[in-house]
């Protein structure tokens, strides 16, 4: 799994507790599965339509920094599977992990539309290629 | 179930598609779980432990209003499982289901620590019932 | 008074002196009594025209509860006066009360506009009526 | 009255009508009132106990830029009380207005504390005057 | 220098060593400087095109109140460069300077656009010249 | 240079003109220089004391998705200086870059203080080496 986004933990992601608030940490990991699909389906309509269970496993505090890890389970026809997993970056140790959340390309008008996608992709190989094609 | 905390959908709320922000939303359940069992608990402290699979069945435009709507499952020793809904205001349709969110009730220490609680309380009637004790 | 949003104070909604911003506090208020008046009035375009004194009667602290009750006054033609009360979930005291604020319903073109309703109704009936019109 | 903090209304201020949210407005004129307090009564515990009527006269759009106007009606024993006005910076006419707004000197324990202050001071002053009682 | 906007540092402004996060400080640097632009030019659309180096000399923390002051240095064609200082308002030492702010003037397309401004107004002044001309 | 952390320009990113706000920018890769500070140093207390001057070369839309690179230049005796680019995740043009970001890690009571650090270290390898010392 590559770890990709990190977090800092300010005072304005803690619950009343002065730990991490949850609700800060899902909307993270929502935010991360977007970006990634939209890079990997090269979209920008891409919609979170299921979210497997969660796990809280241990928490953070402020001062804490988090990074966020996507991975790519299996690509459908309209849509994307992918497994993540937040891990504190100093110790390596799991805080949450998400075994499967699938997240679905749209058309204009907001219905499901193929991708044509297969396999993860790297933007640097994308651009290389193209470059190689205008040559 | 009884649908209390109301949102109005902001700018600030959408995501990039212009419709309700996934991790905006999954943020307002968890806010929601955590006041209820607060509440139900008497206890301050009390985490998010587990949430079981999420249903994203529509979203929400800027402007709409959408409602959050809790229900007991069940009071552990140390936890509430609770049933969560959000749904639009104005059709009473569903947005997004939950159906499992266990909260931990915990010490100071941050182990976990039996409640007491075995049923659903109204704040009125505790207020009613200490001020009969009271006189 | 119905109350109905709930919200937990968490560390970003405080002041300098850790107790709960007025600014937000009156923040929260606006957007209750909004969504309030766009159920009422079903009416999108819904602003604030007048608030009356506001009494700062309590505070709140870091992982309190507070819940906003609405009250309607009086339907006007274009408008809809409202009261509000904010008080703390625990305790059931007043936090801050607003005896009138009036909501103004506008045409697309931000001109007041008469919105035809002159009591209180409620989404599940209104639903339940069309529901029996329709059939 | 002298016109100093300003605002340039982004998207993330606006209501769902685009148009400026009256929250957030309250949310401004209550930290322009106790900032102002502040640095007026050398005190850093000041809360807000009092607003008057407010009347919404007009509203902002995206990208235009407000400015709060602030001054003293009277120094209480205790208290400070202050008129405001928020203004549109390119034309001057008025968003909206309070023309009392009432705030209290606390005392560590929370309760109010005479500030001794009876007239405007500005920090210049002050400086130089420390300046001078120093050499 | 003319210091207008001022910022009461709330716990939201907080980084993790519980002083002034350093990017929020920015962020209120490049607003100021945007907004100023945006009356002396009387334009909308500016945009910040460079900022000479930042020292840090001092920080803030919970409750203290920043001002910030904006100087022109230079009308350009297209341009504005403009000179900026961070201060605490109580004892006007600096937090941070920035000498050289440089804004540019856009056409609807995004592209430089000459603003026409040789020298600094007043809003008071154009707003009486105006009503000279109107008279 | 290491891209790590991503992220997805939604509406409440947004300047009046609808593209990425300057300030929001500054902040991100304030908050990125410090994390990454935190983890080469291994010390929490890291404060920003310089950024050499900020060129913004293109901007981005509501949508883009734009990714946040740091590279260390120097590790000095109490501080480190590092190089920022942001660029288009798409593209990879970039959006701005800093060419000497100067990090100071200060001691309990804010002054500075030895890292003791050398050069780039990375987590894994950290953990892997504290495991065969304890083996």
């Amino acid at each position: 799994m590559r770890f990709h986004t990190r977090k800092w933990v300010k005072p304005e992601d803690l619950n009343a507790n002065e730990t991490l608030f949850g609700g800060t940490l899902l909307a993270w990991i929502d935010e991360e599965a977007a970006l990634y699909s939209i890079i990997q389906l090269e979209s920008k309509k891409v919609v979170t339509k299921y979210m497997s269970e969660i796990n809280f496993m241990s928490t953070a505090k402020k001062g804490d920094i988090v990074e966020i890890g996507i991975e790519v389970i299996k690509f459908g026809h309209t849509s994307i599977s992918l497994n993540c997993e937040v891990r504190n970056k100093m110790t390596h140790e799991s805080i949450v992990t998400v075994d499967n959340i699938i997240m679905v390309n749209l058309d204009d008008n907001g219905n499901p539309k193929a991708h044509g996608k297969v396999k993860v992709e790297y933007v640097k190989d994308r651009l290389a290629k193209r470059e190689k094609e205008e040559s």
